[in-house]
């Protein structure tokens, strides 16, 4: 895979997009009953809760069983799912990877000293 | 928040290659002992699987606490581990954001065929 | 509920009794298909494993609503989990309570000393 | 083993017992600190609800491994910290034991037609 074409930025924000979208479409009570991300937020926040317990889980067999195939298809199910969470509570993926970036506490320059904190 | 501040850099993508070098270090036996990444990286697999099971289940009781700050802070916790346990499986966040993507379905034109996928 | 009509011990005894029946007629490959017992063992350990993953998720969000009633079906859902995973793997819910048994270090008179302990 | 050594003894009524004198000290603001126990009913729920979705994920990974050893332990962590959180919520094992009896439906004369339940 050409790791070069994807901004995984990008990916995430245009998936919290299109989660967004299918939100307001419920708040709207508009007919969107084929998707499962709607079903997920109409049934409420203890649906898609469960499958962060259950995905997780799963991501850790999948790590022990040590296939790759599983594991990034369980990890982007548990992201998929974390996705889900933020648009239900108005937040976004832009939120955690700027947490993620304040951690790692680097601008460019000063990734070397950051060594010692991630 | 201005989300325009992190589009033109891709966090996840850099934060991986930091770990990437952190689990070349040890390869080479270099002393990393004072990075907490490096520790997981030494005490293996099961360190930071155990990790996930334990952050997920924290960023479930941010959510029902509905705290948007612990949702963030603990989101962040779980996706870091998840980096973690891709840097050491040899994997790559892109590879879950093409998989997320591959589902997605959609380029741009084709996002409304797509609503019943997502 | 008059606790004292019921020994936990013997619970979980027959329970594995019955558990160990449903593995061993499937080892026969007898007709036991109508029971969700039976088909969790047939589907093998990972199905069973995400079950455990998903009912401590659910148990965690039930006591963070405090309802009894929920904490008390999440936690039996759970624990009847555990006891499929024993049979699975040929241990009894004995040796977990041995286990326990132990770690209290009590045996009546050394309860007093054993507080640090747990 | 000998499973007959502990039948005449209740296992986890004794260590429920155990866990609400310890919650009852707290309450009464006596030294307490050196028990584990009494720091994680003072710490909170989250401290130990946290712990529920550590010890099943080492579960999960114990049977994985297939070492009957660490599944017996890591099972031993996960109903400690459940008779823990049962003590908190004023709960006792002895609930979750009737409500498993319950769906057994069975009274020993009654076990065969409960076949399809469990």
């Amino acid at each position: 895979m050409n790791n070069k074409i994807i901004n995984t930025n990008d990916v995430l924000s245009n998936l919290a997009n299109i989660l967004e979208s299918r939100l307001s479409e419920i708040d709207n009570d508009s007919n969107t009953k084929g998707s499962y991300t709607s079903q997920l937020f109409m049934n409420g926040p203890d649906a898609f809760l469960k499958k962060i317990g259950e995905e997780s889980t799963e991501l850790v067999m999948a790590a022990k069983d040590n296939i790759s195939s599983k594991i990034v298809s369980e990890m982007a199910d548990l992201w998929f799912h974390c996705l889900v969470l933020l648009s239900y509570y108005k937040l976004r993926p832009e939120d955690i990877l700027v947490e993620l970036k304040r951690r790692e506490g680097i601008s460019g320059i000063t990734e070397k000293n950051s060594r010692t904190k991630i």
